[in-house]
């Protein structure tokens, strides 16, 4: 680093308690899928962050006792020494890198399904268990609180030992114990941690005090808590409570990780909070109130904002999760000077949807995510040329720009065709819709990337026959000319083709997103997609005053968005906007001004009123010119690789996946690429 | 075994291929959430299925390539020889036990979601997922279906190296691609694949003769073939194509494991199929086809029932996945004369939920269930008791039931005190609810082996209080007194007490099953708890007549019998009852003829009329008589334990599990509790 770097005030280093971390790029704990059922994958992944210019990497809530069992989730686990070698494969990775170690201990109370244990649930009160489970908790006693303290106290002496610096007590996204007890809603104690905040603080003090006398010497205790629940007065706020908290414990914690609660606040998507440094109104208050040093989140990207943060005495780090995600070496880019460079976080929680579904965490932006163990992919290198061949990469949507960006990387003259007259595919097609506009720096980093290398040559309004091809003789093509929704109904819950009425109005989300109006009045969307594309189209349509009937099979609008902690935002909008939301309904055929639908239990038919309908279901896999080549199998052309959306319809995600996978497996040890798809991690049967 | 046995030809032994089963009792294939996570587990629970008696014992679906990959399910796994020695674990277990080892290979199509592996997924024809993730499968080509049959080849050379004996070709439960090639709904294709019966079922036939070829030697090659899916003219049937496939198969495969499908259709529980045999009819024309032996299922419990099955020529082998884990000693207790001892399946899907949820297998009839490698228990044996003391149960419930059986099995003089005039608690209450009757075999299996032992005393009407116990001096109390629905309507939603006007009729679950009538007309029951009881008794009571209105938070009526396969027959039986289900509403206050709702998204509110409601929310906990004992710590009580759910409000298999546990852990070495405690399955470190 130069002394001119304008950002260098980010990356003096900072004391916490004992520790110190070299400079104020802080990766708060965030989950990652991977945890106790896959500790090297961890240990690669975290390390990547160190290695990219993080000053602090932290693990993810890491169970103390069985008591605290969120199987089958993934997430870290220390309930005894048995679990020390696996989260030492971290410690020694993060400290190879030169960054510190934090652990994020944690007893999840009535979070905890203990599905595994089969333990009893403990919480504040007598209380049901925060998901659908047959499970309540029961109060904690006295015995209770003192088993509780004792087994985090241990867990802190073995997460020293472990070889971390940093050990967290965890008070937030209300799935800790520490947070119920602070929280009226779920304390009704009579004793002394009932009643009073003072009270109410009670265990938290204790725990941090614990933790201080257990391992303080040599470790650094932070204390994550949540300063509002974004509940108005039916929760703590900032200005209540969560400030007097913090009054309160001033000075006991080293490091104030402050965010909000719960998850779906805290991890909120560009959908519904577009704004970078969103948390910052219900933080700032915090570093008033202690000489500790602060850190804080909010999707924070822009290196002039965290400079602000800092400048203005709002925080001591940048914390991040998302932000660290999408970009593992985003600290060493700026301290480089290399601004432009940075993958920012569009906010899609496709990292969250990750650990929600129990395996490794995923990013849209960044390809090599979760990928750093099992396949050794690394964010910002990659193999050069394997040869002096040249590429042709035929679309330039998601798969297509990866493609083509990781192949000029590696050295390949590359030449990508686009039909259309732009670059970005579905990626600027959907970010045009209603709240995904952050979604577009997909497109813009990758387009950045291959307008400056001069082996690349980028052709717009491109569309290629097969003769076309083999006329630009380039031996190596690679397809992504992507997919296109189903005109004819067919999908999840209707195999065979919908009758459709000829006067029927028929759309698909691809009219719609290529400025298709539908005639004004009511419209009717299907979705049998079920993911998000059909709600973000009804609020679309309904901010532009049609009248929306939503009708799909599921139970609620975008079920899937349940794993992005979007869904309730949705259909509450969708509600709010006046969208007729008919559920359990599939459609049976369309008429000139009606639909029929039928019950999905019931078989029992409705037919609702329309003038037009948008079809969400499923979608067809555009293979034509792949096909005629492969058909043709023209002598010049030696590989020939469909992928992206035309060789599997899936998330924007899966294509830019799918386009780097294309990139770095060009011209590969097949053996290697074997093994990478072949990778997991194994029980050990030592009995 | 003697030859006076009526049931002794049950015990023949047969021929499967190259391999003899030592009798005609065969654990079918079923997943028990194990799997790859947990192989210790995996083994010693097969192996105690093998130790009961049964000739044959299979694991469950067994992914044989990344491309089909369930995670993070818990199911078997063989992608490669690194997959071997976890269950090499199984079939030594099992042959040390005296049993053939199955393993059920599968390739999962469109329903592998492959989070993990990421792999693209695969199909006879293009179509989406089974499940709601935002992938679609792709049409295999010729490749595909070459690499598949390589794959499944090489996963049965590595079954077979790993010890198994019999291998199966799995076509069932609408899971497999073998099976989706078969049906004309998943495939349509124009190539010798797709088209006519003979053409669909090419690849099954490939796949056993390909097996025959790889392994015929020595191992046995199955087939799973689902005759029947229960739809009617939109599927398979039994007496068309089902028909046609086995006739054409005849003798291909060494054993016809005949069942019917979806899973819900084959784990039917005895809320909607009652009848044990139930799929009887569609599978018995299979034997009069091949004169390979033949495995069917159905919940077969009854002794009399299988050997009539075998007599009448229908089955070889009495096939079994639930009875086996009701009652892993199922056949040695027929061999042995001991048909009054063995524990009957009722039915109720615990089993299948566990898998649902990813975590070990539990039974509500048998506690030791998925426990056999983690507390080291065995089903039928019990260590002797540690003194001379006697113990006190109090609360005749599924907890105390099991509580006292167990501690009589130790040896210890045991007294039983329940308060009411029956024994069994809530189970034999709710089984008296509508489609539960199968559920008083819980209670019955153990008041019938409480009745046989002479160190056992039953008091009925016995309500004790805390003086009466000390007056008893009996030195070990176990408190069983279970859980009592709340009446102010606290619970998931509403951590308040509701607004209740002084003129409602508001009743609980308890007053129902306790006999009380609600007052004719509208009754609205509002489900918080999202369990099952609500939806019972919405059955129940509209049988009877009243005009029901179901509200509930929840998106769909209980939403967590998705687990046990039962969420869509409940909806559709409500439905069809006409019952008003008002779904994404909580309740705020009760008045003398309408209910305050409001929307869960939007808070909008909404009146409902009622004559009187029905709170179905939360549990309270009846610990009176616990509370008053600790607080006066008579001198002669040494033990005090408080079990069940006057503990921790669950399910019934939760305080049959608990009773359980007390009973063993009972003057047992803390040490090896708290060892049992932590038992977990982790992961090879080994570079």
């Amino acid at each position: 680093m130069t002394m001119t770097n304008k950002y260098a005030r980010l990356f003096e280093p900072v004391k916490i308690g004992p520790v110190t971390a070299r400079n104020r790029f802080y990766q708060v704990p965030h989950c990652n899928g991977m945890g106790h059922l896959r500790p090297k994958a961890e240990a690669a992944m975290r390390a990547m962050k160190a290695e990219g210019g993080w000053a602090v990497v932290s693990n993810q809530e890491t169970e103390i006792h069985p008591s605290s069992d969120l199987s089958p989730a993934a997430e870290g686990r220390l309930w005894d020494a048995r679990d020390i070698p696996a989260l030492r494969l971290m410690t020694d990775a993060v400290h190879g890198k030169g960054a510190l170690a934090a652990v994020e201990l944690v007893h999840n109370g009535n979070h905890a399904p203990n599905l595994l244990t089969r333990a009893p649930l403990l919480a504040p009160s007598d209380m049901s268990i925060d998901s659908i489970q047959p499970k309540q908790a029961r109060a904690m006693d006295k015995t209770d609180i003192r088993n509780f303290r004792k087994w985090h106290r241990d867990a802190a002496l073995r997460a020293r030992d472990a070889g971390f610096d940093i050990v967290y007590v965890y008070a937030g996204h209300r799935m800790t114990l520490t947070q119920h007890f602070l929280l009226p809603q779920m304390n009704n104690r009579t004793d002394e941690y009932g009643g009073s905040l003072e009270n109410r603080a009670r265990l938290m003090r204790e725990l941090l005090e614990d933790t201080h006398d257990a391992v303080g010497d040599t470790c650094a205790v932070a204390l994550r808590f949540a300063v509002d629940e974004m509940m108005g007065v039916d929760g703590m706020q900032a200005q209540e409570e969560g400030r007097a908290v913090v009054e309160m414990l001033a000075e006991i914690p080293d490091l104030w990780d402050v965010n909000v609660s719960d998850w779906s606040n805290d991890s909120a998507t560009t959908r519904f909070e577009p704004d970078d440094g969103y948390q910052t109104p219900y933080v700032s208050f915090v570093k008033q109130m202690t000489t500790k040093p602060i850190v804080a989140v909010g999707r924070l990207t822009s290196p002039d904002m965290m400079l602000s943060l800092v400048n203005k005495g709002i925080v001591d780090f940048i914390g991040a999760a998302r932000p660290s995600i999408a970009d593992p070496f985003l600290p060493k880019k700026i301290e480089e000077g290399r601004i432009d460079e940075i993958r920012e976080c569009i906010g899609c929680n496709i990292c969250v949807s990750a650990d929600n579904l129990g395996v490794p965490i995923r990013c849209t932006q960044n390809p090599t995510m979760g990928e750093e163990w099992r396949r050794g992919w690394h964010p910002e290198l990659i193999a050069t040329k394997g040869c002096e061949d040249e590429a042709l990469v035929i679309g330039g949507g998601p798969a297509g720009l990866e493609c083509a960006m990781q192949l000029s990387r590696r050295g390949y003259q590359v030449t990508l065709a686009e039909a259309s007259d732009a670059l970005g595919g579905r990626v600027t097609k959907e970010s045009a819709l209603h709240g995904l506009a952050a979604w577009q720096r997909v497109a813009d980093n990758r387009i950045y990337n291959l307008q400056q290398p001069a082996n690349v040559a980028l052709f717009l309004n491109s569309k290629l026959s097969a003769a076309d091809v083999v006329e630009l003789t380039i031996s190596n093509v690679f397809i992504a000319t992507g997919a296109t929704w189903r005109r004819d109904g067919v999908g999840r819950s209707n195999r065979q083709p919908l009758k459709i009425n000829a006067g029927a109005t028929v759309l698909t989300p691809d009219d719609i997103m290529a400025g298709i109006e539908p005639p004004k009045g009511r419209i009717l969307i299907y979705d049998d997609d079920q993911i998000y594309i059909a709600g973000v189209l009804a609020q679309e349509l309904a901010h532009k005053g049609y009248d929306v009937t939503f009708v799909t099979p599921a139970s609620v609008v975008s079920p899937w968005t349940e794993v992005t902690l979007e869904q309730v935002r949705i259909q509450k909008a969708l509600i709010e906007l006046g969208v007729d939301i008919r559920t359990g309904r599939r459609l049976s055929g369309l008429s000139t001004d009606f639909c029929d639908t039928l019950c999905i239990y019931s078989d029992r038919a409705e037919k609702l009123p329309t003038d037009s309908t948008i079809l969400v279901t499923e979608r067809t896999r555009n293979t034509d010119l792949y096909d005629q080549l492969w058909a043709d199998a023209p002598a010049g052309i030696k590989t020939l690789e469909l992928i992206g959306d035309a060789a599997a319809p899936g998330l924007i995600a899966d294509a830019v996946y799918a386009g780097h996978m294309a990139a770095r497996n060009f011209e590969a040890d097949p053996n290697l690429i074997v093994q990478q798809d072949y990778a997991r991690e194994l029980i050990d049967l030592t009995p």
